[in-house]
């Protein structure tokens, strides 16, 4: 099979090639840049991955023709101009980016301050969270962000088992610089970052928005999250710290059997009572690690989760959705070396 | 003024004697070793304060003879066993360590899992947050825990004012390493920490006991506080990430007028409205900068504080309780040069 | 193929344990713990690892009865101890640790402070620097340093070619502190490391034979190198820079001519004119990449190398003198993605 | 004393104008922007500095008449183009910039890439390398560079006492990233530069003329000096790795002597035979600290040097320089409290 890759130059994107790279069921990957109008070795741009390819200019005929499939390794805007023409044509599509993430178009333009897609676009596109749904047989997915997934992940089973106070959500989001891509920024040199904590878009995250939209699914009475994310003096990883208040009548033994029943089965997710992971031990992986804890003095649940912002954060995840939308095994190509130390 | 200071060769007490040499009313500094027989070069011990002291041994005859008050910048324990002469003599103590502030003894044996120092000692202990008591006259002041001040100083306006609902309190905390002090483990071996978050201690720091204790002082019906702490990779300061429900009616009006009032004439707490402050602008100084906000939507407020763990968060402090006791203006001996960048 | 591994819990025993349970031709790997008398679950031991498998109490029958060859990543002294029933039944050996490197008892005896194994058993040693030698065949491989392994990678092209002053040599290596190992120190204490270097084993480090043994293998002139190691503020990488005098009449083109012609066709070692290559670029692969440059002011080489201590310096290197014994792909298990960022 | 100071808004401007406000001696402090037309607030440039000045607009005659010196700490090119009214009347100058340093213009136009100062305003211009002059009388100070003084005081010693062979000195120097300024660039991008090490300028840094020029006053015979950078995951401090060949009969007894000369009674250089200083201990201070070593094996001596690079290596230089301008004691306004930890 051969698939296409949009954006190969930002981190999420050249952690996908990597991954593609080594994922049995594909032959070949084409690269394509989606401003590019001719071709540009891959070595000069990005001569750190040690590969030969070229990146192609972008041509959404030439990439159907050639491809089975395409991934958008892209920032938000660029899928709202250019995938028109794969929805139309019914074109499978793995989108990395946020455009077609929000099923309200109002909400994207408030929370990402850019035009939202067509209605009918929105309509077609499919959340691939995948621990909780199937990307088989879809066309267009939206892979999730990766605030998002660490947070959906973390409350899920209390959400969907009605365990918590709806409106006691708090989560306080950390994460690592790679989350910000490779734009120069105040925020991200080096002189400013390290030995620091920075907090930024307090309440304005274009995640929240995202997160809100999937905990309705599951359980209409959510009104909202408060969300905080600050960042870190390290390259990679996000730890979700999430508190909520238990209903009055829930126990240790129903908040157990909520993370039990809906993890134990799941090959990359892993929770544990009583056990908060640190962030180090998913480096370099596609696992999600989740502590909880029901506090009895203060009946809150604070549960904690950590991921690779770079992998289930994103190209891994993307690899997940890709596996399910072609039914291959879940963890094909996902079998990684952790970092570890 | 001569000092005692016993317990220099910790992080607090190194910090602290550095401020002690630079206060311009402390004519002579005498060292103590509490588990040493003889006197020692500090030299030997700490080549890096670059002073030729000997560390004497300790004797508290020797010590209210020669001193007109001590800092202890102990370990937790050591001033249970050793300060009873002191508090029967009324000599003046300032204590870094958490054995006397807390006025339960069977609150600081769960906790802190020692025995208590004794009743009567307990009732004569004065718990030193500078900004909000005085300890002139006081004999026996216990200087407040790294955390505690940083949380203390966060809520202390919203609870003080009754702003918020008082079981709604969620504290989700972050420290460097040095807050973890010189003993080697596993938890702060560079290789464990570098690009790593660890939670410790969850739902069980000492310092919780501590911070109820004096939020209920300020409202009888705080219930209790949910408190994270998590590792940083990174060796100063702390950052308090406080959430909290405001009232049904409370404004945000209501929210800034409570800031205002307590720390407008505060010399070394700042608060500033939408503002978060990073953790590095407070760096080297005995700053404690805060940010808040009513969040519209959730109805939270999000306060963020910071301060320097070994300053304002303990040696700092220490020096502002000299200060109030002997008279001296609020910031003698504080004008440090920030390492700011 | 069934394998022994002795020494998994160690940061270079880890790797290489991930190393072999992606490596396509082992089907089995057997851990030992060599200072075990019972099993132990390695999940309780190094819960990161995912695995269920139990480490095996060691017994050197065993292992060469359920294996064909062992490798072992124990610290120096316990293959000294160990190694003679394997060395005598001359069953197939790679040794990560530094016992049987150095030829020279006396040598050995100096620099690790340790009593040296048997003559006879050094004489059937083979130093597996795999970019210069093949391991097929042999049966006691000593995997080199991972010092060493930087150090001669960047020498050997200016040496084997006598392009440089023999005695000029000085080398100034840096390495993060996942190689100064697992145990608990105040150098890699996280307080003292952090925005830190420190200098260690100035003059006394024990790959200094080891370096110095093989330089004069390839030109018997040289005498010694000035070899100099300070830790970094990072996990992962060693970099070493070397300067040496070039010979009167070499030339930028003699000294090109010999990188190319020793590494153009090398799987793992790239080395660029000019172009100096960063930590990082290597970090979580089998590459040692190599920057050179004439001063044409000083006539100095400066020659930098980088590499993965735990990769190429220790067990990538490893798998690659594996795949050498048994006559496998050089690549084989060692496609690594790299951390990259 | 009133003091103008140019240049508050970068790290070394900052600092400087941190350890003015300190300064006894120093009454009032103007600040000057040379690229502003009209005053600015300095808290809305600088909020972390907690000051309520402006920064007025530049114009040489107004520094002139309201100060009696003025510091510049602007990027090359600033004095070269604003120096001369000051230089013509005679008005005492701190110039923390490499513009003067050079005493050939053609050096300089080669190695700043930039239009060199006049001929006789070099020759007015005065080497403000603090530990060997003395910048009594002077009126245009240049304040040495920051490798240069790391360098020039590890090797003067050896230098000055004709100890070593003057051509082979090579010197591994390595740095935080505060020296690199605030320019965002990818080199000091934290997700680029953390758990990284890049060279950078290698065989071209501008402070390798600076160096050689000085070396050349001590002993003709110096030619040049290997000199490479390496760009550390740590935002202050400077190390350089020093490495020259002892002449013959050059014994350990001669190398200390030569040390012990020179620095016993120097205020703020620290050196110590066979004991390597860490980074840290200099971090926050004005200290050079130096350890240094005569390899009996290769007859190589190894000198390394620390000081931090805003204070010693150039805002804390400044302050010497000014202290000896105006007859202060050598350490006024130096006596700061270290990091330390």
């Amino acid at each position: 099979m051969n698939v296409g890759l949009v954006g190969v130059t930002g981190y999420s994107g050249s952690v996908l090639y990597e991954l593609l790279l080594h994922h049995p069921n594909v032959d070949h990957i084409n690269l394509y840049g989606h401003s590019q109008t001719e071709a540009q070795s891959l070595e000069k741009v990005l001569p750190q991955l040690r590969r030969r390819d070229n990146i192609l200019p972008y041509d959404s005929a030439d990439i159907m023709k050639n491809n089975q499939m395409v991934f958008f390794a892209t920032s938000a805007g660029v899928t709202t101009e250019l995938a028109a023409p794969f929805i139309e044509a019914n074109f499978p599509v793995i989108d990395l980016a946020g455009d077609y993430r929000l099923k309200s178009r109002e909400s994207y333009e408030k929370w990402y301050k850019k035009p939202a897609p067509k209605e009918e676009y929105l309509k077609k596109s499919f959340y691939g969270l995948t621990d909780f749904v199937n990307s088989k047989g879809q066309t267009y997915v939206c892979n999730p962000g990766c605030y998002a997934t660490t947070t959906l992940l973390a409350l899920a089973p209390l959400v969907q088992n009605h365990l918590i106070d709806p409106s006691s959500i708090v989560v306080d989001a950390k994460s690592g610089t790679s989350g910000a891509g490779k734009k120069l920024t105040e925020l991200t040199h080096f002189t400013q970052t390290d030995e620091n904590l920075q907090l930024y878009k307090v309440n304005q995250h274009q995640h929240i928005p995202e997160i809100v939209q999937q905990l309705k699914i599951w359980d209409e009475s959510v009104p909202y999250i408060q969300f905080t994310t600050t960042l870190l003096p390290l390259t990679r990883g996000i730890m979700a710290s999430c508190y909520a208040k238990a209903k009055d009548n829930v126990t240790e033994d129903d908040v157990r059997a909520a993370f039990v029943r809906t993890y134990s089965d799941d090959t990359f997710v892993n929770a544990t009572e009583g056990v908060f992971p640190t962030l180090k031990q998913v480096t370099g992986t596609n696992f999600c690690d989740i502590g909880y804890q029901l506090n009895p003095v203060t009946h809150q649940i604070v549960i904690v989760s950590v991921l690779d912002n770079l992998l289930k954060g994103a190209a891994g995840q993307a690899i997940q959705n890709f596996n399910q939308m072609f039914d291959y095994a879940p963890e094909t190509g996902l079998d990684l070396i952790p970092v570890l130390l």
